[in-house]
């Protein structure tokens, strides 16, 4: 993947990475599944069963090492300054390697070893893992830098700007009436929309929700056969990655006039939105974001079909820290970036969704999302 | 997903999963991202923040409980007899939840209770877990449940084939031209193929490797920005998922007349994958079918391009038991499936890559994908 700022941000997030470890009294990091290895290597792990681990020490001087599969070790670009790379053949046991490796990095002065492990890691390689290494402490990666990745440098939120520009180019469509609904399938709503993420710039997508009528009421829910019928909400929830920064968008359109209830909804759920952008202020509790969302749910009456948080971290994963969530009191920096969606599911009838993505700044809250919020009929 | 055989097929994995389970002295198995979760429950996790995990006592009567984040719970579909469904919401902590019940699974008579978490499932969830029930023992659910996976019955096969013959009609379009190469991004070709395979009937587009010229020695080649020069070979390596099975199949097919060297490997590659599956024999060692093709291959002096393993079994995931590499000496029984896929590369220069897969029957090897391994030359 491509780096904003190249093999010097990488190497200035290495640096903090391991100020992070000798802080944390990390002796090793591991780093295999998940963002925090491309977030300091530029290299993502192919999610397979063979091992790719970089084995970091907690000083400049012990380096690091990218362990990969042989057959792998073409896709990677080397860093010069950042990390070497150990291919290791079919024969090998590549999880004996990162333990020795590990081994050695541990200072010979005792105090039991501590070692973080990403947290993605697959349960197979750290129980593979713990059993070489017995008596060790593991802790996750994300203790090291989620802190330091929830904080985006300018190259970074310039990145996560593109990504969502061209999600708002969808979304607009979607918005126009240029993406047609009544009738169709989710399934091929959703793949509709998946091929415009990736026809406006994303390199993948990571999901394209699509829920219709009943399903709207369904958070989660998988686009599947139903097909859409006239006079219904639909929840259009989607997003993927450029140049290696997630998107996340949400809107939910009608496909007739909606009912008085269910407009009310509407209107509930977007005014909590602008409370919760507009509380995203430096300084605040993160929780006061989903604080001031939800206040305005309950306050209308609507609290108990809220049932998820307002909005969580996103970079280089589409949920990262940090979560603005009840019990989050650590205070927004300039720099954070992150959903702000709310909802409202009335089970087995409705629901609403509209999310933004915004970047906490010393100006105020910076919304990268700018397609409409007004409600929208849509025709046949 | 849809299960093939429906819920009496899923009561039939369980009982033998809780039999698998006491042979292996399990107290508990708790099953997440992964497979083995939708093998038995037809529920896949999904892979987020939010824990989700089927928790299995080792006794019918103890039943079998999903823990499921409070917002994709109307995704699941009920599967009585099977298990019941434990939403969370969000102020709660699934971790303390799978380790409440999975404490109380566990017989009072003593020894050491041993669990078994899906291989794929996060390390951050095994390190909670592991804090919060001190001294017990972990293992992988593969241990449990690969070698009942590795076996497919009669419906799983017919899976299988219906996401191969799919596979196969992409194949098809790129043997004859449909699809064109020269003068396109292998990005481009890598999202046509996807496409396609979506049309042809696959929910999920799980890789569409192409790599052209020098990149065709890089087995697991990212599709880039590479533009497709005439006289090149390009392998195509694509698979997706189809009623919860996947396909996988390459072909390399080239763009112009290949100089002598690199036909003459291509007619090695197509002998070792012919060698390779008729050795896929039940009742012979996994490894003979890597020997069988690794041998054509050395005897043809290209022995050290040969970096990996000759092939992989597959069902609901891509990779799966059982593996076809030397060391793996289980004997093939009817019912296994798995890929036969030797490939030589010339770093630098150019690679070649044909693969099948094959249903290992009492009456033979049976391939299940059927599309051409004639040298293809395409005009421009």
């Amino acid at each position: 993947m491509s780096v904003p700022g190249g093999a010097a941000a990488l190497r200035s997030r290495l640096q903090r990475a391991r100020a992070a470890m000798q802080a944390a009294g990390c002796d090793v990091m591991m780093l295999s599944l998940g963002a925090d290895l491309p977030w300091v290597s530029g290299y993502e792990a192919m999610p397979l069963e063979r091992l790719t681990m970089l084995v970091v020490g907690a000083t400049e001087e012990q380096g690091a090492v990218l362990f990969v599969p042989e057959l792998e070790a073409p896709r990677v670009v080397p860093q010069p300054g950042v990390f070497s790379v150990r291919p290791w053949a079919e024969h090998e046991g590549p999880v004996a390697l990162v333990a020795e490796l590990a081994a050695r990095l541990v200072p010979a002065s005792g105090g039991t070893p501590r070692v973080a492990v990403s947290d993605r890691a697959w349960s197979t390689f750290l129980l593979a893992l713990q059993r070489l290494l017995p008596g060790w402490e593991w802790t996750v990666s994300s203790e090291v830098c989620a802190p330091l990745r929830a904080v985006k440098d300018e190259a970074e939120v310039d990145a996560l700007a593109r990504a969502s520009a061209a999600a708002d180019r969808v979304a607009r469509a979607l918005l126009g009436g240029e993406i047609s609904l009544v009738g169709r399938p989710e399934r091929d709503v959703s793949a509709e929309i998946a091929a415009r993420l990736l026809e406006e710039g994303h390199q993948r997508v990571n999901f394209a929700i699509v829920g219709s009528g009943p399903n709207s009421a369904s958070p989660h829910h998988e686009a599947g056969d139903r097909v859409i019928r006239a006079g219904e909400p639909v929840v259009c929830d989607f997003g993927g990655t450029l140049d290696g920064y997630c998107s996340d968008i949400t809107r939910t359109v009608f496909t007739g006039e909606p009912e008085a209830e269910l407009r009310r909804i509407y209107e509930v759920v977007a005014e909590a939105q602008r409370a919760g952008v507009e509380a995203a202020r430096v300084g605040s509790p993160c929780q006061e974001v989903d604080r001031a969302a939800r206040r305005v749910i309950d306050s209308a009456g609507f609290g108990r079909y809220f049932v998820h948080r307002t909005g969580h971290g996103i970079g280089l994963e589409e949920h990262e820290d940090p979560y603005m969530v009840e019990g989050n009191s650590a205070p927004l920096v300039p720099g954070n970036a992150f959903s702000v969606e709310p909802g409202i599911y009335v089970p087995g009838r409705y629901g609403v969704r509209i999310e933004d993505l915004v970047v906490a700044t010393a100006a105020g809250p910076r919304p990268l999302n700018v397609a409409d919020h007004s409600l929208v009929v849509l025709g046949p």
